[in-house]
C-alpha cells in the first residue's frame, strides 16, 4: 500500500449507518471539498449492536468489500481520509472507536478517520459545516446546533422520556383523542376514533395491537399521517389541528434551545416526520418565528451520508474546523508504518 | 357432599385475582349479606396467563386447597357461592368461564359462582352495589360507572393510549419535564430535574435505565411520589402543581364520562395513586366540584376482595341486583346431581 503522495485522483469514504441499515459512499475530493459521491452501496440491514455495543467485526465485515467494490469501479486503490457516521455513537460506540481505526487503515490505507453521531452527519449533511440548529424530526425527535466552539442537543430521549412533537408523539396524542372519544371523556375527536376504525379496527382493538409489539415508538408514529389527514379535512377537526400545533410549538422550543446566540442563525429540518406537510410545516413556520424572529428556515443541503463525505474530504485537507467532542465528533490517526491509533 | 338446606352457618368464597397476587377469603352469610370474612389466604404470586388466556386449572389448583383450609378452619364443609373477581376478565378469562363454575361445584360444593372483571370488584367493594362511579387510580387509571341498569368504562388503556392522569402518566410528565430542564427547553422543571439526579443518577442515564425494562409504566410511575414532593416544596415547583393539576382534570374528566346521570352521584377513589395525598387531592377535588358539582366525594367501603364476597353473598340469597354483562359480570349456576354449568 502506497504511503507516499498519492498519483490521480484522491477519494474519500463515507459511512451512515443506524436504524434503517447501512449506506457506504465514495468520492474524488478537490482542494478539501468531497465532490459527489462517485458511487453508494445501500442496504437495509442494520448492523447489529450487541451487548458490548455497536458490532464494530460486522461493521468492518460489510464496509470492507463495499468499499473496495466502489474503489475499483472509480479507478482507485485506497482512500485518504474516512468519516464513519452511527447512530449511538455516543452510548454504543466504544468498540468502533476502539477497532475502526486501525482496521480502515489497515483495510482501505485511511489514515485518518472521522467517527461522528447520526446527528453530527446529519447536522454537516444539512448545513455544510455552518453555524446553525438541525432539527431531526421522524419517529422520534432530536435537535442539534453549532455555534462555531460547541455542539448542543436537546431532546432525543426516546417515546416515554421527550421526543416531543416527533411522529410516535404526534401519533401518540391522536390515538388518546381518539379513544376519549370512544369513553365519552373531555377532549376526545370523533374524526380521529373514525380513522382508527377506519384502518385499525375496532377501538377495543388496540391495547391488544399494540402492547406486544416491540417497534411501539414506530407504530404509534404511523398513525401520524391521519392526525395531519383530519387536521386538513373540511371542516378541519379541531383536535387533530391542535395536536400539529401543539406538536409545532414542541419542535420549535427544541430547535430554539440549542439554536446558536448569532445574528442570523440558520435553522434545517430534516427527517420523515416533514412528509406530514402543510398541516404541520405551517404552525412550525409560525411557532418558530415566534421564537426566533431571526432565524432563517433553510433546505437541508445534503443527508447524513452527504455529510459524511464532507466530513471525510475536511479530514483529507486538515483540520476539521468543527468541535470535537468525545462521542460526538472525533478524529482518529493512524501513523504510516505502525498500526497504533491516537485519537486528537 | 349435603345438596339439601345446610345445616348451621352458611359461607361464601371471594377471590381477588390480579397483577400483585391472589386473594381468597371466606365468609358466613346471614340474610343475603356477607359479614366480615372469617379469614383470608394471600399470596403474591399471579396466576400466570398463558396463550390461552387465564390459567383456570392453576388458579384452581391453589384456590382449593386455600379454600378448604378456611373452612377447615371456621368449621365448615362447603361455601353456597363464590366470586372470583380477575384483572383481563373481559379479555382473558375464557377458561375461567369454561372451566371454573364446576371446578368450584365439584370442589367446594358452590353451585352459584359469579365471575366479575376487577373493576366490578373494586366498584361493587367501594359502594357496595349503589349506583355511582368509581375511579381505580394506580400505576394505570380506569373508570367504572353503575346507573342501576348499565356498567360503563372510562379509560384503563394503558401507559401509551391512555391511563391520563394515573401513575405512569404523572411520572412520565414529571421526567419530561426533567429533561426539558436539562435540554434548557421551555417548561422545564428545574425543581425536578435536581429530584430525577439524586434518586436515578445523570439525566443522561435515563434511557437506559428505562427502555431495557419490561416494567416500564411501574419504572415511570415510580417517579410520581417525586412530582408530588416538588408541588409541596417550599416554595413550590410551579411545573409539578401544574402537572398534578393536569392529572385531577384528567381523572376527574374520566370520572364524568362514567358517572350515572342520577341527581346526587357518589363517587369513590381507589387505589395506590391516592397515597400522593393533597397535592393531588386537593385539585382533584376541586375538578371533581366544576365538571360534577352534585357529585358526592364518598369513602370507598372496601377492596375488591371485600367486593368478591358481597357479590358472592347476593348470589347465596337469590338474583344479584346488579346488570349482567359478559366478560364484565356473569352468575354460573351448576345443577345438583349433575355437572353441566349454565351461565344464566
Amino acid at each position: 500500500m502506497t504511503e507516499g503522495p498519492a498519483a490521480g485522483p484522491r477519494f474519500v469514504l463515507g459511512v451512515d449507518s443506524g436504524g434503517s441499515g447501512l449506506r457506504v459512499a465514495l468520492a474524488r475530493v478537490a482542494s478539501g471539498s468531497a465532490a459527489e459521491p462517485c458511487g453508494v452501496v445501500a442496504s437495509d440491514e442494520p448492523v447489529p449492536t450487541t451487548g458490548g455495543g455497536i458490532d464494530a467485526g460486522r461493521l468492518v465485515a460489510r464496509l470492507l468489500p463495499a468499499a473496495r467494490r466502489l474503489l475499483a469501479e472509480a479507478g482507485g486503490s485506497r482512500v485518504v481520509a474516512g468519516c464513519v457516521g452511527a447512530a449511538g455513537m455516543q452510548t454504543l460506540g466504544g468498540r468502533l472507536r476502539a477497532e475502526l481505526p486501525e482496521a480502515l487503515a489497515t483495510g482501505l490505507g485511511a489514515r485518518r478517520l472521522v467517527l461522528a453521531a447520526d446527528v453530527v452527519t446529519g447536522h454537516v449533511g444539512a448545513l455544510g459545516g455552518r453555524p446553525g440548529a438541525v432539527v431531526a424530526a421522524g419517529t422520534g425527535l432530536i435537535a442539534l446546533g453549532l455555534d462555531g466552539h460547541h455542539w448542543r442537543r436537546a431532546d432525543g430521549w426516546g417515546h416515554l422520556l421527550g421526543d416531543c412533537g416527533g411522529g410516535s408523539w404526534i401519533g401518540r396524542e391522536g390515538l388518546t383523542a381518539a379513544l376519549r372519544a370512544h369513553d365519552g371523556r373531555a377532549g376526545g375527536s370523533a374524526a380521529l376514533l373514525a380513522r382508527v376504525e377506519a384502518v385499525l379496527g375496532p377501538a377495543a382493538g388496540l391495547p391488544g395491537l399494540l402492547y406486544p409489539r416491540s417497534d411501539r415508538p414506530a407504530w404509534l408514529a404511523a398513525f401520524a399521517p391521519e392526525v395531519a389527514r383530519c387536521a386538513t379535512a373540511e371542516p378541519p377537526d379541531p383536535v387533530s389541528v391542535a395536536i400539529l400545533r401543539a406538536a409545532a410549538g414542541e419542535i420549535a422550543a427544541t430547535a430554539a434551545a440549542v439554536c446558536p446566540p448569532v445574528a442570523e442563525p440558520v435553522i434545517a429540518l430534516t427527517g420523515g416526520l416533514l412528509r406530514l406537510g402543510e398541516p404541520l410545516l405551517r404552525p412550525l413556520r409560525e411557532e418558530l418565528a415566534a421564537r426566533l424572529p431571526a432565524a432563517t428556515l433553510v433546505p437541508a443541503a445534503g443527508d447524513p451520508l452527504h455529510g459524511a463525505l464532507t466530513l471525510a474530504a475536511r479530514a483529507a485537507a486538515g483540520p476539521l474546523g468543527l468541535p470535537e467532542e468525545p462521542g460526538l465528533l472525533s478524529v482518529h490517526e493512524v501513523p504510516a508504518h505502525d498500526g497504533r491509533v491516537a485519537a486528537r
